[in-house]
């Protein structure tokens, strides 16, 4: 942490702030400028958040940070990358591509069977299906529930497909691991932090969606949760965030699968679905963020879109899914990738 | 909901679409324009979000919602504003300043004893503190817990204000609503909608606080989940949303306050302490959301913010914070109110 | 500046970046934590962008600017606020508030005499008036240019109002100058450079309207050009930046005014009009950029808003201006303020 | 345009908009809904904005656009795709992948003449360079101005490259098209009116940066500004926009590629090093680019970015860039596309 004082700071203050830093547990460097006096806080960057309310000091102008505030999530911390086991053989991590795609939400037995049937003909590794459905609107479908773990079990069941869905609270943990091989926490939810507490509980592998407004940063934080409650199994989602514009229904940060990579050694997917909300706009950025690095995808893919009870227009047909494939192939060869 | 069509559209896709909308249970109005059809869907509109699906039949353009999704929430559907009743004979909504102090988070007997003393002096109707914490780090202060949750229930004893507190998970409602006279759901808990639906199945008063990238409309929908589940008793705060300026914490949007007074009749209030994340700045702000038409404030006060365990940049000393009171009931006088 | 070495830096790359720091004419202050060394370059901050570079020098972790990039706007440099005369008496910076009134655009000689009679007579100490127009649709009113300035001109002869109106290149300069007693630069060429260096050669008052994605940092950098050029009357205008909330135009930043006025000497004034796009919520702004400090305010009038070439949703007709001015003179006098 | 009256207008309030819509020029479709009245006004796209004021007219709820306000950037208008001659054989929107390559500011005659050789030989097809330099700081290096100018000359004429430069300033117009084979405006200038209108004049390729916070369709009224002028040739190019996210310098809009390649028939180019601030970011978010669909790049190139007088953090060594192209060959090769 660096603590910069005013230029009007009195001697007195400077004295203060640098006795507080010391008894904060800090090592204090100090440097003269021309105009002021700034402070080095040296030690344990984890508790350093706590340095922060100086600023509230007589004569202090800023605190800022200059180290990155998570330890586990971090890939100085821990070089190679995290290699995770999603079951049935299919693992995240280990270069090959991870393709995880299905309908916004499970809504019929037969929508499901098809909808599997299909995309692990065309080639995905993961079948992807909501039960418990977050909605903007209270009116607006919540999801088949438990009925809906039954049929991804089902469908897991028949296509031998590991399959993954939303956990939205603490109470439905225990029941979706039951049924589901992968825990995703919604990107409403990033910062629910005694839900990230409790899925670091489990030794299930979770994936965490970015929120609309958080930053890389904040994201990281948000796996630390579950990391430092002893799972190691976190895998990372960018699906968009909300910027001013609204030609696409978020704006996809690809250059976060970038960022991400050289920060963190956990495993890095994309979601264009979510991510630009509408089905034609879905194959471009799937290969932009292949081309970017990251590994995987997470794909909507539905029956009939112009019927479906949340997310029509982003999710694609099995035969769209059937094309996108090949050419995600294609991009991924032309990066040093394997599906 | 308006449907468009592409100026390339075919009959046969123009008419099938008129058909799906009538299938969805909605009366159509065709409009032929000079260059493309354009449907209207008319009906309730609070299931209208299934059309949306549209999108991603051929020949349809975009669909547009005209209404406000919301009913509960809606100052057409209720023109009176509402009351609330917060006990001990505290109320908001009733044209008089509602004014919520205190530090951020409990920390000891000592600090919120002295806190809930000053501000009482200063004219505070209530108690805010946080027992249970959000924290973006996993290695910050969580928060006292249920120690803190007494601490709390021993200044509303001793001096007579009504308690807020945040409940940040399902399991937590029970126990608070013991202690606090009002719940306040965090926002980043603002999209938690099982939450939102069990606090709406109690009867204590639920404050809102705005997420920091929640729209109005999106803000109000979160409302509309706990008043459809049968509380009528929300209140809304605006607290900062993201935007890309650094100065302060977060933009905090005053213009939500004439806005939402003009959508709903719920009660607004304002946090200036979280919405600038600087002491210095409270005062101006916490002026400018009573001059805007805001209902009430909520501002953190610590009796020594160098060494506050969270938030204490951002936190007035309570000398501050009766000087502040003093400053408030000259602008509340000059826009009609009381405080 | 400060400079931060990544952890894995080797002491080959730390020796060679502090000796370039030291060849760009600075001093080096050195500090080695435990896990990385910092650097804290020393000297003249205004060449230090320069600095930058350095982040592509192997074994930098990234740079860091610690003070403000701008002297001359600077309250550290110059405490005392600036004091600018806008002629025929009126004045701002001297703790009076100017409010400055009129359409978006001048659209006919009866309009614009109908305005400025109505606003000089409710109190308003300046009027405003577009004769170059800068509009996103290459088919939308352009504005009445030189017929424009002349009717400016004529009014204010008629009223005594001192005349506001906005130049969009370097050729307007001249001929601008010529009729008005301030140059407005938009928001939109609040980052022409070329813009802002011929106003400051000018003696004349000029008037700076922050950009839809400025920061406050950049808005002062753009004053720095003016006042680098010699010409140190400037106001600065906050008018709404940009963010993801659509219930308004833009998102009126009312922290921005506390913010400025913390650092720089230069007077604030607020346009709600523009910061809204909607008549209805121009009088709780006004009120609350008033009670945030601002010291004065910008505010469109149009005797027929149904009928205006541009922005009629967001302009006031005569008589709320009228009501408008009422309000304003009481929240002044809570402030401690005189209109 | 859609034209939503509130519940409670009276039946004169909306007599008299429908009227007010019919002097104005349209034909007016009336929806009668279960709630309010909605009226659609139908004609000229193009004069359209002027309806907004109606929103000021008693009994009015909302005014709401469906088409585009863009005519001939539309593809809908113009289906095929817009080939341009950028001089020296050198086109762009014939499927070839145009990449543009070369430093932020011409420095010096070694500079410019070492950076043209390189990205001659790595497989660029034109020279960047700027001679007149948009700089935040009115204390940073603005540019070598005319003899830049001269210099970029001597390259192209030297290595057979086609060159682009910034235009700052109409003033600046005449001599850079003596020089420059393409006028670039920058994205702070994307929407200073009066110089889109004197480029539209003129018969030079135009490149248009897309600004900070500029939508998609501002963007495409920025085109429509210099093609309504006659000039044809407008290049696009995405280079980031404002968000709250800092581990950037921007953030790069991918999805801008596909939304404007199928809005518009004019190619699209992706600036990634503008886009991401950091040279490591270059090469995942230029492949990204290229997969997304993009019609070519630009590339910022330095000999030694240490050393930069602009923008080094961004810059590619010569060998980093000869590397690149190969990357990019192989991506265009997955997608179908040349370079």
């Amino acid at each position: 942490m660096i603590i910069s004082m005013k230029k009007a700071a009195t001697p007195e203050q400077i004295d203060h702030v640098k006795q507080l830093i010391e008894e904060f547990g800090y090592r204090v460097h100090e440097s003269r400028g021309s105009e002021r006096v700034v402070f080095g806080a040296i030690g344990d960057e984890r508790g350093k958040e706590r340095l922060t309310c100086l600023e509230a000091q007589p004569g202090v102008e800023k605190v800022i940070r200059i180290l990155a505030p998570y330890k586990l999530a971090c890939r100085e911390t821990k070089p190679e990358p995290t290699l995770i086991d999603l079951g049935l053989g299919v693992r995240v991590g280990n270069g090959k591509l991870l393709v995880i795609a299905g309908p916004c939400a499970v809504e019929s037995q037969e929508q499901i069977m098809t909808v599997a049937e299909s995309i692990k003909h065309s080639g995905a590794h993961m079948l992807r299906g909501g039960a418990f459905k977050p909605r903007t609107s209270p009116y607006a479908f919540q999801g088949l529930r438990n009925d809906g773990l039954v049929l991804l079990a089902e469908a897991r069941e028949k296509y031998g497909l590991p399959v993954i869905t939303e956990v939205m609270d603490i109470a439905g943990i225990e029941v979706i691991s039951e049924y589901a091989d992968c825990l995703q926490v919604g990107a409403r939810n990033i910062q629910n932090f005694q839900l990230l507490k409790e899925v670091g509980k489990t030794n299930k592998p979770v994936l965490l969606k970015r929120g609309l407004s958080t930053t890389i940063e904040e994201f990281l934080m948000s796996a630390e949760y579950v990391l430092s409650g002893g799972n190691s199994n976190v895998i990372l989602c960018e699906r968009g965030i909300r910027t001013f514009e609204t030609a696409t229904r978020n704006t996809l940060d690809i250059s976060a699968v970038p960022v991400l990579k050289e920060k963190t050694h956990l495993p890095v997917i994309v979601d264009p679905s979510h991510g630009t909300g509408h089905a034609r706009y879905v194959e471009p950025m799937a290969f932009a963020a292949i081309a970017a690095g990251a590994d995987g995808l997470m794909i909507e893919v539905h029956p009939r879109p112009e019927e479906a009870l949340s997310d029509g227009p982003q999710s694609l047909r099995p035969n769209e899914f059937e094309k996108l494939m090949e050419g995600i192939r294609r991009i991924a060869a032309a990066v040093g990738r394997e599906v």
